[in-house]
């Protein structure tokens, strides 16, 4: 029982999983704990009762207008021809605007009004009415008037609003607070050294982010390791310190997650098992009444269920409406396939390109972090839903403002650090510039181009027969518009190794003659079509090539596994095999250019990424990277 | 010169004083200063610099499913027919999602499809493939990739995803500062005594909450009298210890608002006087390179001035494109007249009427914080338009999520403080249900009824000719849809009046009798029909009522105008004369009820909106106030 592996999940569907959750959770206990803040302080606290005016604002009758403060009664018969005169202290008093209308005062004449004779006396050509020009007691707020009611988010309007109305405290409710609990023996705390096969804990660090950010108090907790025990112990103990408790970790059914048995025992597992992808293994929990939530450690997956079920119990706890993201309209840029078993959850990529808004789909991986820092939002495929069509109009709901995304240079094709250093440059040299690359080789930018995903697409592509490199391609493949190249830098290719060489690798024959491990690209990858026009060149089958199937979609992704030891060798740049302290056998220069369709030449980013490629700063920089040549940059090629 | 009344305000449109204020401002030096915080602190903070990955995530190979980790090579060949065994600790090792594959073992075959033999051997019908449902190292983050450019805002899943790149500290920017100083000799700190004829100084206070909540340092001054010297050396002070200053009040024209002669002469005013309303008299200045911003002192102009001004410069400084409003369509419920002479902000009322949501404007007074406070969001006027015709459609940024417009019971009519009551209720029983009433007196809520821009009208006005209420009204003005009245409370009229009563008033014909001052309601209040009625049996010339002409929108401000002294004697309910300590010389019971059209019954708003006032703790609360009756509450009436 405490190891079982075969625990059944749900697959219950999210709507309903969130309603039958939200109806079996009483916060009522929590919502009698309030405090008493200062008004000053309040910004974003929950009020816990009515607020009413204790005085009026203004509190006086006060000058509206900067003029003279007069008597009614005396200024009547007043006209152009028979002006009256008034007496200073006596009939009249200067006044600015917000001063005080005392007694016998009942109007104000405004200083444009009056022609003042000397420094005792003025001339006023037609009668004051009363009152005018005061604002009267309570104007603005009266006394014992309603400002905001129990159960309102405080703004900070609404503070001006409730000190004019005196009110300097407000009883709001205390925060919820979620204890955030990570679990799992191969995860380590974030204070603490990375060894070996261990995970450092970073999700409950997003989770508490998350938590501050709806507006709750996080309370994060030190790693548990998998002992079932022990997670049981400091369950009970989170669920005595906190309202609700996160447990990350643990929900799926290996033999090591124990988190669902342990809550069986303790407490009520409503729920394990959701229709979702990502997210499917999370468990709803109750525990003393509180609810007690397990959530997956993939963390795409982490995202998800925090959003699908700890978000709404913040908002719920805190009376206000969730907050839905905004939706906009968006053209699928492919095919997309999913289940009828789960609702998915794709993170988008969008790009504004001629006046239409392109949704391509980023990496679907659990593990992948970066899909959801790289998103411009997400596509929601129902569960009973196959799928879309490539060409679709679907919802995107945005993770950023449009704005943005309208701002946003959209890059897709082949990766090289230069396209980091011209992101960063564009970030320091305009707050409203941006650059979202995604990386899927030369060919994959070719046929995002087509399809019109992108704004640039960065590429090296050596055609066989002639030797040179893009132009052939480009004009081979795309046939739909007139299209540009901006010649961008020029950079060394050859084969990564193992610090010192141990194999002594010349070339790829080398590789292939010693057995060696090689670690390939993708398909569609400039530096794949480099290796297969070598491996023609040799006149040898793939097959010999041992872990030519094995496939990574970046260079700096191939260093990594040449320097975890799990291949020998591998084609890349300079910089990556620099970057992962492998040595480098060079092999060939290439151009690694941008292609660009000819209309967007005159497109304002465009023209500001054209000025920062051809600035010193940039090729200063680039140069000092080693491996790059920066003779031709900028250069426009018509095609 | 220090006194000179007469300042020249420019006129200049906001856009231009925008750019014109922008281009001048150097943010360059702040930008210097950087702090290295923890990556776990660092929600919401912005990069000074790129941040690469400083390890791969995953920095190891692990296995991506549950189950046993093999060695490919001794899995070639295993079929259904011919399965291979394999043998614990030699051939496999039992492995749980995210667990390290080590030497030798290089791929991963489910736990679902092994057959275990016994506790030291399994039997596998597949051969695995080199790698397979492995994660890679890196598969998530590649050592030296960048993870989020300079100039970022840092979002929850930044934070997730720096950690899994093993970055524990990032270098963002320190946080702005920007100096808050309230100015006028009138204005009295927040934390001191109210005295008379003083106004509490609010605006720094909401300023300070703006501030905060667009991510920068908010540091509060107190107040500074009105002192040319003092002003000076406070504001040369102030620019030392921040990057930007705002001083409020006193940018004004008047004969003490000495801000702009101190800004001309310690700095440069680049603006003074923009041509929106309200907002005219903002000053833009530099000071020793500073921004200092001078923003007028009524609340709503303050807010304004804070959002041209302020909000775009603390954007601009973070690098981040300034947060646009969400904008909808609506159609105006009645004409707008606007200058010429300026752009015009309008706060605005919405509501879901029939599907159509229906834009009416609230108080345009610069004074009344209140219409911030009950606003859904703001119509611009632009200077070139005069304004808009009833039935427009225009466009309205929205200070409210749509969900939160389309979840509340739009009521506009008559006020009574059981409505107060009845919108805190539906905060307590409900999430998602809002109230919003406007307070336009009893003929303005058929009015407003007539033209649909309200779900429920409360209103008691009296037919003199059969002396019952509301019915008739109704019927006469109201032909376009069926309506119903939903029976609400009785309540007392009577004559509000000094404590002890001074002048003995018995009734109305007393007040005309002793000459006394009487304040009146708004035309179409239903009290002011009541009044009118009275003194038509009374026979007398409403000229003869003193004050009759003075009109007051509220009871409250009917009770404070009498509290304050500035009038003897109003027409109003027994509960506004006790909230403001007056006494109450009662004239008759009438019945507040609430009108409503007949298809609204079966709306779920209302339908728990008669829940609620049917529910005995509503009705308990409105018996407790005094003078209210709740025999018929919930009865329906259609008409």
């Amino acid at each position: 029982m405490k190891d079982s592996r075969n625990v059944y999940l749900t697959n219950i569907p999210l709507k309903e999983a969130q309603e039958q959750y939200l109806e079996v959770i009483d916060f009522s206990t929590v919502y009698g704990e309030r405090e008493r803040i200062l008004t000053v302080d309040a910004l974003n606290r929950i009020t816990a009762k009515p607020v009413f005016a204790k005085k009026s604002s203004p509190s006086y009758n006060a000058a509206a207008m900067d003029g003279v403060a007069v008597i009614t009664g005396k200024t009547h018969g007043a006209t152009e021809i028979n002006p009256i005169r008034l007496k200073k202290g006596v009939d009249y008093e200067y006044i600015n605007t917000g001063g005080h209308i005392k007694d016998p005062f009942d109007a104000v004449i405004m200083i444009e009004d009056i022609v003042e004779i000397d420094a005792e006396t003025v001339e006023i050509m037609e009668p004051a009415k009363n009152w005018q020009h005061v604002r009267p007691v309570g104007e603005d707020i009266v006394e014992g008037e309603l400002i905001i009611s129990a159960n309102h988010q405080i703004r900070p309007f609404d503070i001006g609003a409730l000190l004019a109305g005196q009110i300097r405290e407000v009883e709001v409710y205390r925060h919820l607070r979620v204890g955030i609990l990570p679990t799992g023996s191969e995860i380590i705390d974030v204070s603490d050294e990375l060894q070996e096969g261990k995970i450092i804990e970073s999700n409950s660090s997003m989770f508490a982010a998350l938590v501050q950010q709806y507006n709750a108090l996080p309370v994060r907790y030190p790693v548990v390791k998998d002992d079932y025990d022990l997670i049981k112990e400091t369950i009970l103990k989170l669920t005595e310190e906190n309202d609700m408790v996160i447990i990350n970790a643990g929900s799926s059914a290996g033999s090591k997650d124990y988190t669902v048995n342990v809550l069986r025992e303790i407490g009520e597992v409503v729920i394990h098992g959701i229709a979702t992808k990502p997210g499917k293994p999370a468990i709803l929990a109750l525990v003393k009444g509180k609810p007690v939530i397990g959530i997956p450690g993939y963390p795409v997956s982490a995202y998800f269920v925090f959003d699908f079920f700890v978000k709404p119990l913040i908002f719920s706890y805190n009376h206000q409406l969730t907050i839905q993201l905004p939706v906009v309209k968006a053209t699928l840029s492919k095919r997309i396939v999913s289940s009828l078993k789960h609702e998915e959850f794709i993170r988008i990529k969008l790009g504004k390109v001629k006046e239409k808004l392109i949704a391509t789909p980023l990496d679907r991986g659990a593990g992948v972090t970066m899909s959801l820092v790289r998103a411009d939002g997400v596509l929601v495929v129902p569960q009973q839903c196959e799928g879309y069509d490539g060409g679709s109009e679907v919802d995107i709901q945005l993770y950023k403002p449009m704005e943005e995304i309208q701002n946003t240079i959209v890059s897709i094709g082949s990766h090289d650090m230069v396209m980091d250093l011209l992101g960063d440059k564009m970030r320091l040299h305009y707050n409203d510039l941006y650059l979202s690359s995604a990386h899927v080789g030369s060919l994959g930018g070719i046929m995002a181009m087509k399809k019109q995903e992108c704004h640039i697409a960065p590429i090296h592509l050596l055609d066989a027969k002639t030797g040179s490199y893009n132009e052939a391609y480009v004009r081979q493949y795309i046939k739909e518009a007139p299209m540009a190249i901006i010649k961008f830098i020029r950079r060394s290719q050859g084969l990564m190794v193992q610090k010192g060489n141990p194999h002594s690798i010349k070339g790829i024959e080398d590789v292939i003659s010693k057995k060696l491990q090689y670690v390939n690209r993708q398909r569609g990858a400039g530096t794949r079509i480099l290796l297969d026009y070598y491996i023609e060149q040799l006149q040898v089958d793939t097959e010999e090539l041992m872990g030519y199937e094995r496939e990574m979609t970046t260079h700096m992704s191939v260093a990594a596994a040449i320097a975890s030891g799990t291949a020998d060798c591998g084609l890349g740049i300079l910089s990556a095999a620099e970057a992962m302290g492998l040595d480098f056998v060079p092999v060939a220069w290439e151009d690694y250019d941008l292609l660009i369709p000819q209309e967007m030449l005159k497109d304002t980013k465009i023209e500001r990424l054209l000025e920062i490629i051809k600035g010193q700063d940039f090729i200063t920089t680039v140069e000092g990277f080693g491996g790059y040549d920066t003779n031709r940059i900028g250069e426009i090629i018509l095609l």
